[in-house]
């Protein structure tokens, strides 16, 4: 039945009547709701209350003709019951960063339903509310994007100090990694057995690495990762941000899906990926912010560049901005439905 | 009698008896001399005051074995005189960020001469102090990086205001880009009449676009700077920063080297850009945090990827960290020199 939803289609490569979309953090600030519910309550306080949690993840599904939706949460909610120190302030900041073999030795890897319970009841609300024709996607953060903040201790553009870690201390480094991946397959394998029908991973800074690096240490965490979710037949979608050079590694992954940013055209990344990958993505944020006859056409660019082969899921090449105007959304959703749909007919 | 320094024969494909190395941010924070100079000086008077810029130019040649010095700026120096209001807090902020075609329309074309007088008196007092055998390379920034900050109105990481007024302005921004480059390409004229021996344009934030939209509106700008410098007949040097995905069109662009970030290996750098361009670069700037044997093994690699053909100078794919090891970046150096001469012996 839910495989004939055409986002869980997509992510088999099944043909599907139109390309199916949705956008990373749909649940966000461009929606004067979800501003509503943030007027109440912090983001802290939101990812940890179900009920509201639950509520910001339906928002966008209510206004726009979305064909997926996605677990409201953080990447680094699930790190706090390894004992890393956790605060938004307001990205989010560590108050103990891991700095040494002796702290990552001290590391727990938590069972999830204790830890996190609050996820796993937002997962088994929303699976109650959500339409039956609107799959819920859950979803973790890469071993080496936690390892960044873990390590750093707070956003940053280049994270050098997470870098320096990584050639500094290897073997440390190694272990770290070793373990928020260890907790990362159990967090996905809980929030799957609690209704999560696909699962992401969000790798957002593999573009700090160069390909050696990145197959040296991004890569053996996320095989653990995969070891424990592959199993559970779920579609699996790796989002390796800004990572275009990094593409002959990711093929070697047993995903899916494969979510591309803008910087690279989706033809390339399917010639780079081979057939046995779906692709997802990867309008530039920005161009939301064009006159509605030219955020068309770059969309259609984007359908050009997917080309006819079934396997696309049309998306942001990065989360949409704060400042979007909701309608463009409903435009574009409207606009990725019809034309799709449209060549397929043809 | 210049063309037979190594810096200024790699950039022009010549053999070398050892490969060539300088260091983006080669003066900076991470040399105690630098700190101690900056104690007395804000940032802002120091790149507008002569002596004190050639200086710290000065500063890493006197203490490692580069092969080249690049003039002590910044990239957003001479815009003021184009009439957009610069401060530096620390970093560079514009008090009236460019929104409108009005706002475009009042730019000026500055002569650089008489807009930025102290770096062209910089570039003359270097060039007398500097040892023969250490050329000076000027630089200014890409017109797209310039527009980045011209727009949005200081630093970001995603520069969603700009993009933003790229897609929805885009006559205003093709007109704002258009200036830029004039700016750029007098301004680079002029340093080179003052006596660098080398230009190199500095794409910081070219990775923000894809490469259509690079083709679009970063190139037609830049193709302006080159009309204006390529007649000179010094080598220019082009960084498109965490630009892998745009060099099929960098390839185009008549410019002598091409500085690569440590995303793409060298090898698949110059397998993009032919055989008609030399390439620098690209050590991942954590690698000075490796131990030494690590440091000299990934400076190896490096080597390695470049391969023997003439036309690689050695560099980091980004600029030095302020909390890197001195000694480290001797290592460096020296062993760039040792092992490089070794391999062209053998």
């Amino acid at each position: 039945m839910s495989g004939t939803l055409p986002f869980l289609a997509a992510c088999r490569r099944e043909p599907t009547p139109h390309t199916p979309i949705w956008i990373m953090r749909q649940a966000g600030r461009y929606l004067e709701e979800y501003r509503a519910v943030r007027e109440k309550v912090d983001f802290l306080t939101l990812t940890k209350t179900p009920e509201l949690a639950a509520e910001v993840t339906l928002q966008p599904i209510r206004r726009f003709a979305l064909d997926a939706s996605i677990l409201f949460s953080d990447i680094m909610t699930p790190v706090e019951g390894m004992g890393i120190e956790l605060d938004f302030n307001p990205g989010p900041v560590i108050t103990n960063p891991i700095r040494s073999q002796a702290q990552v030795d001290a590391l727990r890897i938590p069972d999830p339903e204790e830890n996190v319970p609050f996820v796993m009841e937002t997962i088994r609300i929303l699976r109650r509310e959500l339409p039956a024709h609107v799959p819920l996607i859950g979803f973790g953060g890469a071993p080496f994007t936690l390892f960044c903040y873990a390590v750093e201790g707070k956003g940053s553009k280049t994270f050098s100090t997470a870098k320096s870690f990584l050639y500094g201390e290897p073997d440390a480094s190694h272990a770290l990694l070793g373990k928020l991946g260890d907790m990362v397959g159990a967090y996905l394998e809980a929030q799957a057995q609690a209704g999560a029908q696909a699962l992401m991973v969000f790798d957002s800074w593999a573009g700090l690495l160069g390909p050696g690096d990145y197959r040296r240490f991004a890569l053996p965490a996320l095989e653990r990762v995969m070891a424990r979710i592959v199993p559970l037949g779920l579609p699996i979608i790796y989002f390796p941000n800004q990572g275009s050079t990094l593409l002959e590694s990711v093929r070697t992954l047993p995903v899916d899906v494969v979510g591309i940013d803008w910087r690279l055209p989706l033809s390339e990344a399917r010639r780079i990926l081979g057939p046995e990958k779906a692709v997802q993505g990867n309008l530039d944020p920005a161009a939301l912010f064009a006159p509605p006859s030219e955020l068309l056409r770059l969309a259609g660019e984007v359908l050009d560049e997917a080309g006819p082969a079934p396997g696309h899921i049309f998306n942001l090449g990065h989360g949409i901005e704060r400042t979007t105007d909701p309608d463009q959304v409903a435009r574009l959703v409207d606009f990725v439905h019809e034309e799709s749909a449209r060549r397929k007919n043809r």
